[in-house]
């Protein structure tokens, strides 16, 4: 079906100005291809961002032989998946079934429902639940190590379902993959060239894009994205089509306010400064569908007194919520399931941090401690925004926390721990979720929120094709993966889910472009 | 700040070919108006839609001795506007003065923040708050009738603040409104006439509109913005520029279930079937910001056996929820503050209805019915969805409800209504909002939530100006009013709050270009 062919009519004349016409309404937005003097450079397939999306489909389009470019605006690759937590989930996986695991993909997708709000786009759970298995054997053939037998129990999942990168951050993914790409001859890695547009074919398809290389990312504009013009125009042709994997927008001070505007200018992010709304955008002007772009997730496990991502996220995370406790200072209990998804601890972080910055604090002792990965606690302890003590008197006085109540909610939770029922909120503790914190030396850390991703994004369907407004269909040569689309986390995500969903999608999208005549 | 300048390196060589690359960068979609052979037409404003914003802008342009066209795509004027309840919520009024109801502008936003999940650009709840008298004071010029001296106490709102519109819906407005526009020489109201595209300026302005006369819309398209071909193109030239006031998309099958999949294409609406997209996504195509798209209204007080808006929704929100009660016929008991927001409300019906088609009954007795405007009850009797008994047993067997707990039930609600204090769920019973139901004859009826108002939309400023994400500055020539606006209301709108949106934004959308040199 052609939307535009009716649009001859009120034309000037000539068939020339015709094509122009036809281009300009059917591409929407973007450059028209034949505005473009000519092409810098010609790839089979454009890749725009260097994380987990962007690197799967390099892989795969580059073992096909393809010709592929990756650009990637900051310095270096790996973009946000680089700083991420980098454990994976994979539901249903060989070392569930070994240690007698029952997961399912309905488990799965209804786990994934329930922190998302029952807004998720279900066929695109479906699709990560059928090709996680293949995601995580590419990554191993990369060399990705991950802790061998182990299966995290991750908030939000009802089962141990996510493998643990033994590296302990998402460059244990990015850095292998990248150590492979580099050895592929067809595959060309750029950093500090920026996405500018989109060039359209006559037909509404994208056709390549518009750059700038030798672009230096400026963190201190207020939107890098309007002001930055450093870097040198260049046109590439992608002759199999444009991938984007240009990740979310948590760093984007205007766009992130447009959403929620409770989000101001100050609010802190886990994200890397890189990450704003500029691809996403000029992916909407040319008719890809926005999906659900209000929601932004905070991430429960951060510091108020590190910036961003700090070093301190798998300790609180792994030790404190799915191993300790949190509690209120001023009540000195806890006061909610540490192990629920992100948006309903983050919802009951907020209610007690109040305007009054009451930040709770995570707990946990020895024993846990030699549980964990130990490099979750070196950073932090050096750093000094986990603290350890001889007492758990000693912890309570140091954060000033109520102490009378705080020993006897610690007894409490010692209680529920060893009779397997938390009585109080309900958490899952089946799985040894939650450990006696008896055995000093004990630990504290101050919890808050951040920003740490953003649900929304355009619109694509199981094949990773982008979706148009205008047609409902995909927009030919248009892919991608990873933050920048919505539907697959709807309303929040859980952990250990974004990084399968950006390596599938990613790997799809590869295998796309592959298949392509 | 020119965004395009360093484009040209790459164009065909040429002023024109850079001309014309210039526009299409800078326009993103639509047409450029380099590409208009003719202009069939040209006015000073060209309004899409003929709801309450197209209406109010027309009005105010018109009365400024503006040329003004009015679209609307439908072969009546006046949108889902005309069908809606049509009260006005006007915080801080002289009828709340005359009757000591405190109220404030501040209370006022608060109350909207309280649904809205704080998600409301409070920006443009202040500006209704500083010109909802000036709004009331422009539609009773032109002859729109108020119940005398009588505030209503909406859902979700602290205290009365609504006028009750006498006609019982927004017909009260759009008709004497439309007669005053028909009464102008300057002022061109035209139906069957859709708006298709944007033509825009070589500096990204919005200079005109392509449309077609003698459209005929089909309902039965699965989507009439897709496949509907009828009507004659045209061009029109809008001197000093273009008003989006085309509604929500509570109608549009396929982007609605892209932002909340849960939305079936068999899920009703209250809506008039236009109320589709086809306008915002275009809008979105020329960098209009979206604003929690994701966002949609389900209204609490609708019929399972009517058809879309039905009769009988003034009856169930006024008798029962602002009076009466709601109660699961499986318990017997309420479930909910009756009086609560929309939001709130609809997700407790959703979870008594659940899978089994539980649908709760709504209940009020004869001096509740006496107290209401009586064209609320009178249609419904006639339709047989509101069911008359003379005693509340006899109710109960109708309606298959668990009858002892029923009656224990309606004793404790009487009891609370007596005391002014709802020990159950603290509704705020201070305004005599809840009648003692105890008089014969007795009324019933089922209730279910129906999609009712989409939340998002493009981004405006207190001017109406419509907000570009490329520049997050005003697109030059393109102003927005009504639901086709995000950000008013956040998460989710409470009742008689988007009449005064729509009005006051098409108004000062109106004054804006009577003010224009």
């Amino acid at each position: 079906m052609s939307i535009d062919t009716s649009r001859r009519s009120f034309l000037k004349s000539g068939a020339a100005a015709a094509t122009a016409m036809m281009a300009a309404a059917a591409a929407q937005a973007g450059i028209p291809a034949a505005k473009v003097e000519k092409w810098d450079e010609e790839f089979d397939v454009v890749i725009v961002g260097s994380g987990f999306a962007g690197m799967a489909c390099a892989l795969k389009a580059g073992q096909a032989g393809l010709k592929v470019l990756m650009i990637e605006k900051m310095p270096t690759v790996g973009g946000n998946s680089a700083i991420c937590g980098g454990n994976v989930a994979c539901p249903v996986n060989p070392v569930q079934k070994a240690q007698g695991i029952k997961d399912s993909k309905e488990l799965f997708i209804a786990d994934c429902l329930k922190d998302g709000l029952g807004i998720n786009h279900t066929n695109l759970l479906a699709t990560i639940a059928d090709r996680c298995n293949d995601t995580i054997k590419m990554v191993v053939d990369c060399g990705c190590e991950f802790v061998p037998n182990k299966m995290l129990f991750e908030g939000g999942h009802s089962v141990p379902r996510s493998y643990e990168i033994k590296a302990g951050t998402g460059s244990g993914y990015i850095m292998p993959m990248h150590e492979v790409l580099k050895g592929m001859k067809n595959v060309v890695i750029r950093t500090r060239c920026k996405f500018d547009d989109f060039v359209m074919g006559e037909d509404g398809s994208v056709v390549g894009i518009v750059c700038r290389e030798g672009y230096r990312f400026n963190a201190k504009a207020v939107s890098d994205d309007l002001e930055n013009k450093t870097g040198k125009k260049k046109t590439v042709k992608a002759l199999k089509g444009v991938m984007l994997a240009a990740g979310g927008f948590s760093r984007d001070i205007w766009f992130r306010q447009v959403q929620d505007p409770r989000v101001v200018p100050t609010t802190d992010s886990t994200n890397q400064p890189g990450a704003t709304a500029g691809v996403l955008l000029k992916a909407l002007g040319i008719g890809a569908a926005p999906v659900q772009l209000c929601w932004l997730q905070f991430l429960p496990y951060c510091n108020p007194h590190e910036k961003g991502f700090g070093v301190s996220v798998n300790f609180t995370n792994h030790a404190c919520m799915d191993l300790g406790l949190v509690v209120d200072r001023k009540t000195g209990k806890r006061f909610m399931d540490e192990h629920a998804g992100r948006k309903i601890k983050a919802d009951a972080l907020f209610k007690v941090i109040g305007t009054d910055q009451n930040y709770p604090i995570a707990v946990c002792d020895d024993a846990i401690v030699k549980a964990i990965n130990p490099s979750f606690v070196k950073l932090p302890l050096e750093m000094g925004t986990v603290k350890k003590f001889d007492t758990l008197e000693a912890l309570a006085d140091h954060f000033k926390i109520n102490k009378a109540a705080f020993l006897e909610e610690v007894k409490k939770f010692n209680g529920f721990v060893k009779s397997g029922e938390d009585k109080d909120f309900n958490r899952i503790l089946k799985f040894n979720n939650g450990l006696d914190v008896s055995k000093a030396p004990f630990y504290g850390i101050e919890v808050c929120p951040k920003i740490h991703h953003t649900m929304g994004g355009v619109m694509i369907n199981e094949k990773a094709q982008v979706i148009s407004t205008m047609t409902q269909a995909p927009i030919k040569g248009l892919y991608a993966g990873g933050e920048i689309t919505g539907g697959v986390h709807g309303a929040s995500r859980l952990g250990t889910v974004a990084v399968i969903d950006a390596l599938t999608f990613g790997m799809i999208a590869g295998e796309g472009f592959a298949a392509m005549k």
